[in-house]
């Protein structure tokens, strides 16, 4: 199978592509732009829902669901973020079907025209705080700390499974407080979450820091982003979290009274991150054979291979490991396919990811061992029977190490100091990764850059120090930023 | 606050609407049908989803996710399925939306009209089975297991919240299969954890059985339900599974190779619950203080109240009993509030449906006991401090079974047989609930019976023997059916 896999230094994007058909993530529909998420993709969303829902609790959320639709006029009502999204909605303008009058099948049937067309959410912020207007009239009512798990839609032109889709399944944190610093508190916490959701989990280095106002949400005041490198030293954006200011409290006419009954605006911030992570798992962890996961976001841990094929007594030792494996919270399943043969199975759960493999055949039973093959260094090893639960899952953390150890080595080669702009060009052109460089802090420099070379600034991250000259126009800059060429 | 719920007995209607509004789960949206579903509401259905999941991954199941939308021509190619739907669908005409060239706002861009308009999925069929097509070549892909969690849209022209809305979310099962009897014997067995889950986790009882051809899903060969009764006498349909036969294949020309290397055209079934269970859950257990949730199913279960307020000798006990209750898995929240007064208190938690409230104050230290009140019979009872736990634990158990029992005992006595159309029509009117009737089988006899009385059929129960005759028409029948008014 995995010959089947064009190789990553050939065509990348071409290998990303062919991953995801082969290791059955995601597949095009029949509806332009939206993707059909496979079983074996949405599990690893499964997985990672569960984990970044489970840090939401922790840090004080609760979920909820806000319609689907956002009526027309409340888009407007926000100046920028109606700039920001009307010119990719999808508009609902009628809500009936007929006969067709005219021949077979069914036509909108013009008499259900809507009074006002419906947006299908490309994200719930107005809809969500012309409900927060009637949920908030005191200080008491502070802070409301929700999030929705959704589906939105943003009627894209040029998409790609999981990293571009005209509909995609996210979460938005929506949330309103009483004061500037507590949410700007609120917006710095949840990027902080995400950071640690993408190292922790997703075994992915990011750079955490805020966006150029030219990259902002439209709406916000500040965007705070964690920004991932893949393989190919193009830049993505993983998560992003908005202090928003009193933008959509005015646009809504949302008050509080204070403890002074006073009459305030609310503060707010939103935060999301998509089914985009797993466009940027594949692209951080795969190889040329196909999908690598980090044990902590793969649905099935370890796949145990009866050699050549099950039979009675191979069979038995391979339920006591099984249930050795479950005991310790790991998943695992065992191959009881008798048709296909062990060199076929191999490529297979390696072109799917599954973290560890182990075989058993008869000669393993006689010397009391197994051989344990991981995915991510491809190496095998033969353990003894005895203790290999633990040995398991110590290899499992091993490998969950290891691969934020090998992308962040690779990502911390790939940021570049550069000093000029000519520096700055011929590392893009021919190394890539993210370029470290002083800045006017002007868009219209930021803009000049990307019309010359095509990279944006991906952010100003929050660790750096130090001033010196914009690398364009010798202006002067307060700190170093990071520009790249972006999913 | 209980005073303003509406008691049952003077407006049942009313009363529903209040606990929905007064105990915060849902409310209407700025979109026409479509509802809010606030944080306390959404908590439940998270435990129901919950729940369901664990169910259907037990039964094999696998999640994946299909596109929001479906392009209209698919909608007719199963022509009992487009009669079913066509008439409240949201549909998509426009992708963008530009500024009004006439005045502030934003209009919808004419040249950005879609060349097929798309239909938000009122339900997943048409798009599912189009992408079975390509998955589905020979009986080694079968079956397909696939369940999807995701948001619907039916345009309704009156809604009410849970129970009938716009949009709402719910999961559909939609399974492929190479024999009749295999996709008849999945039907079936999605029915039985339908009726599992509605019995052993909502504490409601359901007759199961079959759907008429008449009130059949729109497509289907077969449809099993679960009808529960809720507190007015009036049905309410829980769940449904359907025996789709080869329609939807032969419509999307889905075939496989069977082994002898024929085609054949693929079985299918589909099966859903809905944010409805939570309407239902409302109706069936609520009283006239508020809601009432059976234990499994209360995303908080134990509340304890420092009496008259917190301070630190009661604080230290209710931390330490609060940790043995989580010891049990039991969810618990000490209220450490200081400004309402445990009255105020005591009634707000019973309107949220709290199952088991423990009071601790001074004197109960002194006595090493505790006041531990139950939701379901709003009795109250001291109990020794040492094995608390263990007692709460015990008493939710008894809870859940008490709250069924009762259910279940309204249930029966509202299940009235009837030998007659008169008699039909008395009990239909002053007593209400389920009737239990000879029918003879005909569409004709069923509408004459609902344009009569509004009584619709509910179901054909799986558990009825012995003939006798119809009582409308006095032709012969095969076994007693189940008529009732119904949400």
């Amino acid at each position: 199978m995995a010959k089947e896999i064009t190789n990553r230094s050939e065509n990348y994007s071409q290998w990303y592509n062919d991953i995801v058909r082969k290791a059955q993530l995601a597949e095009h529909s029949a509806v332009r732009g939206c993707m059909v998420i496979k079983p074996t993709g949405f599990a690893i969303w499964e997985k990672m829902q569960s984990q970044l829902d489970k840090m939401f609790k922790e840090t004080g959320h609760i979920n909820a669901y806000f319609p689907l639709f956002i009526p027309k006029s409340f888009l407007s009502k926000e100046a920028e973020h109606v700039e920001g999204f009307a010119k990719e909605c999808a508009v609902v303008t009628h809500h009936r079907l007929m006969n067709n009058p005219d021949g077979p099948g069914v036509v909108v049937d013009p008499s259900a025209k809507l009074e006002e067309e419906l947006i299908v959410r490309p994200t719930s912020e107005t809809i969500i705080w012309n409900t927060y207007k009637d949920w908030i009239k005191s200080y008491r009512d502070l802070p409301i700390l929700i999030n929705q798990w959704a589906n939105v839609v943003r009627w894209e032109m040029r998409t790609r499974p999981f990293l571009r889709t005209a509909e995609f399944l996210w979460q938005e944190g929506h949330t309103a407080h009483s004061t500037k610093a507590e949410a700007i508190e609120e917006a710095q916490k949840m990027h902080e979450v995400y950071a640690r959701f993408a190292e922790d989990y997703m075994a992915m280095p990011v750079i955490k820091g805020a966006k150029s106002a030219n990259e902002r949400f439209a709406g916000a005041l500040e965007t705070y982003t964690i920004e991932a490198l893949m393989q190919d030293g193009k830049a993505l954006q993983a998560g992003t979290s908005h202090f928003l200011g009193q933008n959509f409290a005015k646009a809504f006419d949302v008050k509080y009274l204070d403890n002074n009954n006073k009459e305030q605006f609310v503060w707010a911030t939103s935060w999301g991150v998509s089914t985009r992570l797993i466009g940027a798992l594949v692209m951080t962890h795969s190889d040329d054979e196909g999908l690598v996961l980090p044990p902590k976001l793969a649905p099935l841990q370890v796949v145990i291979v009866p050699i050549p094929k099950p039979n009675g007594e191979i069979m038995e030792h391979a339920e006591r490991i099984a249930a050795q494996l479950k005991e310790k919270g790991i998943s695992v399943k065992i191959d009881t396919d008798k048709k296909n043969r062990p060199g076929f199975k191999f490529a297979e759960y390696e072109m799917k990811g599954v973290p560890v493999r182990l075989g058993i055949g008869k000669r393993d039973i006689e010397n009391n061992q197994i051989e344990v093959a991981r995915r991510d260094t491809k190496t095998k090893e033969n353990v003894s029977m005895d203790g290999i639960a633990e040995h398991v899952a110590n290899l499992l953390d091993d490998m969950q190490r290891g691969l934020f150890e090998k992308a962040l080595a690779h990502r911390n080669e790939h940021i570049t100091p550069v000093d000029n702009y000519d520096q700055f060009k011929e590392v893009l052109e021919n190394k890539g990764g993210f370029i470290s460089a002083h800045w006017d802090g002007t868009t219209e420099t930021e803009l000049k850059i990307k019309d010359d070379t095509k990279a944006t600034l991906r952010c100003i991250p929050d660790d750096e120090e130090g001033e010196g000259t914009c690398i364009v126009t010798g202006k002067p800059s307060k700190q170093r930023v990071i520009f790249a060429k972006a999913y």
